[in-house]
């Protein structure tokens, strides 16, 4: 679990053509039982596609981080992309920015921002400026963009304000000499004031980058302090890209992103794959833009967001359909002929405990190679069982490759 | 398995307030079957407590060091305890000396000593004295002190010599610049002549040190001399306390460690427990020790010893009934609700084989939020099948500590 950084060594040296892979992600998909039956929500499922690629293939349960620690979403993509994420931190700013399509350089630092309610003194009143629509948010930027845009210019800093959702933006300030350990200036609670934007790297490209953020805020509160509930903002996860070693060059495949949500997105361009654009934000919308996009590449990474939402919503039976809705599509994927399919979750979120959890997650991985274990269904329990046992979840792209002859032999 | 050290980093920065955990240790517990029918001795026996437990949670089998290699009491606990045996070594002589109360200085270090029985050439004819008793341990240890305590003051070390059990003491040297890595006096077999304590460092505390050492033996066997049994001794495992990382300021949880011998509070007051003092030495008596203590503590190990002695002593049906003595207490710790309760063994010491042995350990661990696995009973083969798999026994307490609800989300 420790040696990743050799391992992609290892998978640039060993890497060559073969069939393709598919790498679906139901968000959350591991549960716990929370009705009489004792089942699971993918237990209780009725997958009968699932089921026999589990019959067909193997199965086993991934740990996302390390046993015992809950997963948030960034983290937990990156370690099914092979990137061990107690090694590769990534700042939340730079995943929303690579999420709304923001094309980072490496003179970038990004925040994630909150718009807010404040009182007349500056104490939050409201940490979501209650709940705005996306509309308004769109509006809010457009109007920080044009009042704030140039406030740095005389530092060589250009400023980027870009919507995301609801209450949420993305600030991007660009210019050369950006960097350091930058706090947030969310108090969490409402009651209180802001906090400024601080420094603890000590570098001098820390201290003058906290400066210009403060200086920015400034601007930005002056501008908004007549909006009658987004009159105040944070910022949050301030952070540059932290440039990771290519998934394309480590593993020579082509790999493509069919995602929704920007967050999703963003994990996945940071590492180098490219996003399919596609209409719609159903299961099967996404697999009509796998079919589209089959000839242009060598891997494919599909992401399922609302299992995961149904989960935190303590929905169980929400989830269970979301599931089925996924299990139908299967027969388009495997018409494709991959020559390796991996679905799994990036970590747990059992509808009962309504959030993230630490426990493993159930996998599958399907290849017309594939050796069968004695598990004949999808579920967690049958996949106590599995072949694949428990195993980090960074090893499963390795796994797949395998399956999918895109490894050469080490040694005569 | 190998970056423990930023495990302990990680764990620090993740730990948060959360449920009770207790670590139930049955020394030994691992086993093979050696009657007809087939099973080992805690398949034999009837637990239909621990059985209720494997059904509601989860099992699994832990590797306490590495695999095939049979481990030692301090460093099986070591690694229950989360530190990994292989990078953090702790000398004999240092847990006979916190097993006793003795409480040992960065100025100090420690050597187990066994009286031993020699002939007029000073060729040892039992490395056990013939087995004297404790009283007769106590006088001689007096006796010692008396005579050699002062015997290196003029070299500005103070020596202390106490009592631990029949043959067996411990010599403390206390000065400044003590140390290097000095060797055992003890020739393994009787016949022979005892070693002098050398040492293999290289550096001037060792040299120093092992000069120290020959020179108190010299005047601890001269005092000796007309003893009838304990005429001569042997030192083993000297070494200094290594200043491990402290377990509560890793996991922040202040912890407890109810156990009867000393070698077992020793390690545990080694990575900071503190030992819970009670009266008795049965299952039972612990309990009440963790009753009364509940309300002071978050982690709670408990340790029963006889396991392995019955194990040691080839005692197949003693050992069944011991594990039966301890399945009969579990509805008290479950009266106390804790949030994770783990019941595992340091190691196995199969009756079969009169000894520690390599095998894995079978291990269960209760949750409310645990996520039940297809085990129904608490046995080595049922474990097998268990949702925690294979796995390495440092990784014990995060597991707990997750369940817990005592680990944050790490990221977003």
């Amino acid at each position: 679990m420790s040696s990743v950084f050799t391992e992609f060594n290892l998978m640039a040296e060993l890497h060559q053509p073969g069939e393709k892979i598919v790498l679906l992600v139901m968000d959350g998909l591991g549960g716990l039982p929370m009705q009489t039956t004792g089942l699971t929500e993918l237990e209780t499922a009725v997958t009968p596609n699932l089921d026999r690629l589990a019959a067909e293939g193997m199965t086993g349960l991934s740990i996302p981080i390390r046993p015992g620690i809950e997963p948030g979403s960034g983290p937990a993509h990156l370690s099914l992309f092979s990137y061990d994420p107690i090694r590769y931190e990534i700042g939340r700013g730079v995943l929303e920015a690579l999420g709304i399509g923001f094309r980072m350089t490496a003179n970038d630092i990004a925040a994630r921002g909150n718009f807010a309610s404040a009182d007349s003194n500056g104490f939050i009143t409201d940490r979501r400026a209650g709940r705005i629509g996306s509309d308004e948010c769109v509006r809010l930027c457009a109007k920080l963009q044009a009042a704030t845009g140039d406030v740095l210019a005389d530092e060589g800093v250009q400023v980027f304000v870009e919507p995301v959702k609801e209450h949420r933006f993305v600030l991007v300030l660009r210019g050369e000499g950006l960097g350091g350990n930058l706090s947030e200036t969310d108090p969490l609670v409402t009651g209180k004031q802001p906090l400024p934007v601080t420094d603890s790297s000590g570098s001098p490209e820390g201290e003058r980058s906290a400066r210009l953020f403060n200086r920015w805020i400034e601007a930005a509160r002056a501008a908004l302090v007549d909006e009658p509930k987004a009159n105040s903002l944070n910022l949050r996860g301030i952070a540059k890209d932290p440039g990771l070693p290519r998934f394309p060059e480590i593993y020579g495949m082509r790999a493509a992103a069919i995602a929704v949500y920007p967050m999703y997105k963003g994990v996945a361009s940071l590492v180098g794959m490219e996003i399919v654009d596609f209409a719609g934000d159903r299961p099967s919308h996404e697999i009509d833009a796998l079919e589209r996009a089959w000839n242009e590449y060598d891997f494919f990474f599909i992401h399922v967001k609302k299992t995961d939402s149904y989960g935190e919503d303590g929905n169980f039976d929400a989830k269970v359909h979301e599931i089925e809705a996924v299990d139908a599509v299967i027969p388009r994927i495997l018409a494709l002929k991959p020559g390796a399919l991996i679905v799994t979750g990036d970590h747990s979120t059992p509808a009962k405990m309504r959030s993230h959890s630490h426990h493993p997650v159930p996998t599958l991985l399907w290849s017309p190679n594939a050796r069968p274990d004695t598990t004949t269904s999808f579920g967690e329990g049958a996949c106590t069982a599995g072949g694949m046992g428990l195993f980090h979840a960074t090893t499963l792209i390795p796994q797949a490759m395998g399956h999918a002859g895109r490894l050469k032999r080490i040694g005569a």
